[in-house]
């Protein structure tokens, strides 16, 4: 029995009507980063004529809308004026340095939604309905999206990949960040790393983005970039560590282990290969974040999925890997599994 | 303080990405019941490829769907295979007499749903977006579908307000249904009360559901028809009693009034007007489900909402009713209001 809650709980219809409503929450979040209503409430001092006044709104959609985000819980109210909650503080008031709106910007754009819509068709053909390769079309412009945006939710990830990256290394270091996006888990080795260089492998507009976070990050004398398709271009090497982040669960196992063998080539013996996934159990219904991704490829690429530990483990084997390790993020959805060349 | 929990919980920036996700559960609901999912899996085996043959589906699609549908509770998994929760067998099953299905179909038609991508410019504009007055619109036909599928949801409520209404009343009765819909709340009171003569109310089309369920439930004999708008048309009466569900959240205050008086002079001396409504809280953000109604109102109507008890009561008070009280519904989100004549 994999979900014995549930299966036990007696019948409740709420659970139903919850879920044919969900969508709101999903729109009430996005209209109210749209109208700024997170900064007017951090801003003060909260009552709803003068959150209107800010988003340039009328006061009966500001209430409920405030209201709403109140049941959802990122919000708070006291009387009748709306404070943060401490969700709402760090993760959507744009005066916080963690704020995801980009995120939520990235997530809820049509590329990533429309989908949503098609969905029993989806699941009848058993692919996206995006046309093409959906988000895995060559040179799509989505990627350059996801590298502006997603910095925020994938920063707080790259301090942890890089210490399971850097672990027990000695000397120089040579690191291929493959589909590197903003680049921010290459720089962060960089960073970490005083004699480790970086090249950063991705579609030409998509490097802008990484080249310009090597800048801020001051380490872009130290990062080099290999414009194109990572099944396509020379990898060069030797490497000491090749990233693969956020990227084999938009493919198929056969496409997936023809990488990571390609990826063994470009590796030094002993060198790195360290993915960065969504990693449900082997049951695929748990933890609930890691297991639900697995609906984010299926309505938008033709064959990716939430891979198990046991999956991305034999196709590691398989590409020559050896000592394959899942290192669980805490306190996020993600895992990063690494095995040795 | 009306939300302590959530203001003093650490920051959690899942919570975030639950909601901006939160659209995949209103899709995969919808999916489910258009590809019959909850039928195969309550048929058996259970497993994907049975359940993918019966929807006529891809293998991958099927099971990343089910996965995702055990992840919500709404399907359990025993191993590789699928089976009910006791809420997804009472509720999903199309072979479930409580089945909902056709009310996703009612909460998910393009009416309702369609404004959710226009959300932002709802609040600015304080009131929805659907052409004319929305869900209000004369002889809008989702009332027709209102009327065919909501019995699912509505039935079960019709007990409880029939003993509301009825509770202490001696002899002959008879009994106005205001925005009648399926009928269910007038034709409960004829099965409880032999002696009782009911009255449907609304547009033409809408009443021929209400008539068919009278005459499944044997008292059509005792139901007769009033055709148009409850502003336009006259009562007749004087009644014992007059129903108004789910109707007073469609309009603003002094629209509400206006009718609660008219329904005041169609009424006998100490006769009873009972609503239906969602009730939350003073707060207004509790509980869940009754407070986040007002959102289905602000994007549907032009000027409705989800009203507190002390502004149903000033509301009865200000067309002369007394002693208005509050019977929450036990175990669903809706309470009847009641006021004496």
């Amino acid at each position: 029995m994999q979900n014995g809650h549930a299966t036990e709980a007696p019948p409740n219809p709420g659970i139903v009507f919850e879920m044919m409503q969900a969508i709101h929450r999903t729109a009430a979040l996005k209209a109210a980063i749209e109208l700024d209503v997170f900064r007017a409430v951090g801003e003060g001092p909260g009552d709803v004529a003068s959150i209107a006044r800010h988003s340039n709104a009328s006061e009966r959609g500001t209430r409920i809308l405030c209201d709403f985000l109140v049941i959802n819980g990122v919000l708070a109210k006291e009387g009748n004026c709306y404070k943060h909650t401490p969700t709402s503080a760090a993760f959507l008031d744009p005066r916080s340095p963690a704020c995801l709106a980009s995120t939520a910007h990235f997530l809820g754009n049509n590329a990533m939604q429309d989908p949503l819509h098609k969905l029993a068709q989806i699941v009848r053909e058993g692919r996206t309905s995006l046309p093409g390769d959906g988000s895995v079309e060559p040179e799509n412009p989505i990627w350059v999206q996801f590298a502006e945006t997603m910095a925020p939710m994938m920063g707080p990830l790259a301090g942890p990949l890089g210490a399971v990256v850097l672990e027990g290394h000695q000397g120089p270091m040579r690191v291929l960040d493959i589909a590197a996006g903003h680049g921010l888990f290459g720089i962060e080795i960089a960073k970490q790393k005083k004699d480790a260089h970086v090249t950063g492998l991705d579609w030409a507009p998509v490097l802008r983005v990484a080249l310009k976070n090597a800048e801020k990050a001051g380490v872009h004398d130290r990062y080099e970039m290999l414009p194109g398709s990572a099944f396509d271009v020379d990898f060069g090497g030797p490497y000491d560590a090749v990233l693969l982040t956020n990227f084999l669960h938009h493919f198929d196992k056969p496409t997936c282990v023809g990488l990571l063998k390609k990826v063994h080539r470009a590796l030094k013996p002993g060198g790195r290969a360290a993915t960065l996934e969504f990693v449900p159990n082997e049951d695929r219904v748990s933890p609930p974040q890691a297991a639900a991704f697995s609906m984010v490829m299926l309505t938008t690429t033709p064959a990716g999925d939430a891979y198990t530990f046991s999956e991305l483990s034999s196709m590691y084997d398989e590409a020559g890997f050896t000592g394959v390790k899942a290192h669980p993020i805490p306190g996020s959805p993600h895992t990063v599994v690494v095995g040795n060349a």
